[in-house]
């Protein structure tokens, strides 16, 4: 096992009816900026939740934080929060608000160009403003680690940074406030989750067996309540079970004092940039073709990973292997996520682009030994096709 | 699954050479007392490691704290570190020195009558002094939470409290300090880990899936790797993998949503302080008779138990359940842990005391569905035989 270090200082109030907690855990006398993004919480009733739980708080709402949140509109943000003295942010809504409000909460303390945190992977900043988040879309595990992915338009890139600083105080997880979500959503989280804890396991042995028993354990749950969970929308336990995987499949936990991989999320993140494909979907496509192409420095996990997550016992190593391959892509497929650029109208044209976006934002040593080069992607993604 | 609040912000430093990452952790001129027990970390060279990462900073020295920490000898450490103006304790060694430390750093700055903070549960104390721990014995999980247990010699009392002010600001958890442990002292922490594990994991089912998954993890490790420990005292990954169960075990994470029993510890308590046993060696003979005599309560999660941890599959339930709790029973007394009374030349004779003393301490109603009275306890000690 590697040596790490491990500090998560997030609380979670998980559970039913807990958005009312939320006051005792913001300071008495906070003014109060309430992040969002599009609106749901509005149509749904969490807005409307949150403000009664904070009665008596100053507060403010800042709204229209995107999908892939733009370093454009977060400087806005930013601006509110200086011009009116905010002392602490929540952040209501998914893994897109919450990094976004990351973003914010250092960029309203930084002086110099806001950018430099991201471009310097959180090293050039100090401290941020404290925040909590209630979640309303289990995917991303932005609530309970310190990291984040910012878009910025005009420099085309779309790039993590991470701080201690950057850990929230806390995070309300409601399983009910994800029965309203569109299935599309629920799929994509899945497969997000999915991926994130497959980064941090199939990678070379280290003898962490608690690292790869938890990791199997995410794996087992997310394969059996994924779909159940869009069959049936309003099964507590499902929803719960899935948020719960969610969180611990990026908290620092699993990836604790064992290698990590991330190749597959850093070119999903290109792909999503320029053909803007949904997060979750650019990984279903990558992620297979990725195991594929790299079977061979991945062998002892994936024979680990046949056996113990999709219980394949029988056929030679390449074979188990492969199965092992294929049954991750029909999982992805029943939860109705392609996991072929074919099937979002895309082709080979589009790999030159983003080998090239690659190179361009100092991505061309990726994965668990730093052997992916952007040639190497080229050959993925054409398995990817 | 149940709702749930989780919060741990102790950091982890673990691995090689660890120790000399604390000076990083500690205020800078903060007067330091180091707490530790027997001695031990005087022959292994620990305290040296630790005095050598402190230069600088004002140190103090208090050991003898016992197996089992007293009352009466942490009363007079609290003495030294309110006339020593001590600011950051730091606890080196294993679970008593470090449940004796939270309750030093409790005590110190308690008003009013210390054994006030055990006898009210923590409910009377507000605020700790900070401190840290070195963690020497894998076992008891007190490094990363926020309890611990203290026994009164004049009250012949053994009891638990927690307070949130008791986690440690940080514990150094180097799997090379266990090298030189006794075999006696590692098979102990091992059947310690394993029922705090089981006594978070076999009750009744709620669904929590990853709990669940994270608890059989953790067991099957204890399993494959607790025999080894004891092989192998110097195979560095062996004893960092149960070095890690021992924190995951009892660090709140796997007790998140799901009931808990802690039956077979309160029994546990009291044989040790009417018969001076190990604790691990009380738990080693309680567990079996507890969900022997408890089996029909236990049923769902006892058949979970028998097929994914012991890979039991054949015969009817009744069968699986006794062949599980039979394997559990063989694992003890494998790593050479006794399981009955008359191992330790104890008899019936000590059924009527230790029922007595149940009841003088107020447990009379134990178990995740507190329906386990002194009158059951009786029978299930006289399955202890």
């Amino acid at each position: 096992m590697n040596n790490f270090t491990l500090y998560n200082p997030t609380k979670i109030l998980f559970g039913k009816g807990r958005i009312k907690d939320v006051a005792g855990e913001i300071p008495k006398g906070a003014k109060v900026l309430i992040t969002y993004g599009g609106g749901s919480i509005k149509r749904n009733g969490v807005l409307d939740e949150v403000n009664a739980a904070l009665q008596g708080y100053d507060l403010m709402e800042f709204g229209g934080i995107e999908p892939n949140p733009t370093y454009e509109t977060l400087m806005k943000c930013v601006d509110v929060v200086r011009r009116n003295n905010i002392d602490f942010l929540l952040a209501v809504g998914g893994g897109s608000v919450i990094d976004g409000t990351k973003f914010i909460a250092a960029a309203a303390l930084y002086e110099g160009d806001a950018w430099d945190i991201v471009k310097t992977y959180g090293v050039k900043m100090k401290r941020a403003l404290p925040f909590g988040t209630v979640l309303t879309l289990p995917a991303s595990g932005s609530e309970m680690n310190s990291g984040a992915v910012i878009t910025n338009r005009a420099l085309n890139a779309k790039l993590p940074f991470m701080h201690p600083a950057l850990f929230p105080e806390f995070s309300v997880l409601d399983p009910e406030k994800t029965y309203s979500l569109p299935a599309g959503q629920i799929a994509n989280g899945v497969v997000d989750t999915f991926v994130h804890v497959v980064e941090q396991y199939l990678t070379y042995p280290v003898n962490g067996k608690l690292q790869d028993r938890f990791a199997e354990g995410l794996l087992l749950t997310l394969i059996e309540d994924g779909p159940r969970a869009l069959a049936e929308p309003e099964n507590y336990d499902v929803r719960a079970n899935l948020m719960w995987c969610a969180t611990l499949g990026l908290n620092g936990l699993i990836s604790a004092g064992v290698p990590q991989d991330w190749a597959t999320h850093m070119v999903g993140h290109e792909l999503t940039l320029l053909c803007e494909l949904d997060h979750g979907k650019t990984l279903a496509i990558v992620l297979p073709a990725m195991l594929k192409i790299r079977a061979q420095d991945k062998k002892e996990k994936l024979l680990q990973y046949a056996q113990r997550v999709w219980s394949i016992t029988t056929g030679d190593d390449n074979a188990r292997i492969d199965a092992s391959i294929e049954k991750t892509r029909e999982f992805f497929e029943s939860i109705q996520v392609p996991t072929r650029l074919c099937s979002y109208n895309l082709g080979a044209d589009i790999i030159p682009t983003i080998v090239e976006q690659l190179k361009a934002h100092g991505m061309v040593k990726l994965g668990e030994k730093k052997d992916v080069t952007p040639e190497l992607v080229e050959v993925i993604l054409k398995e990817c096709l």
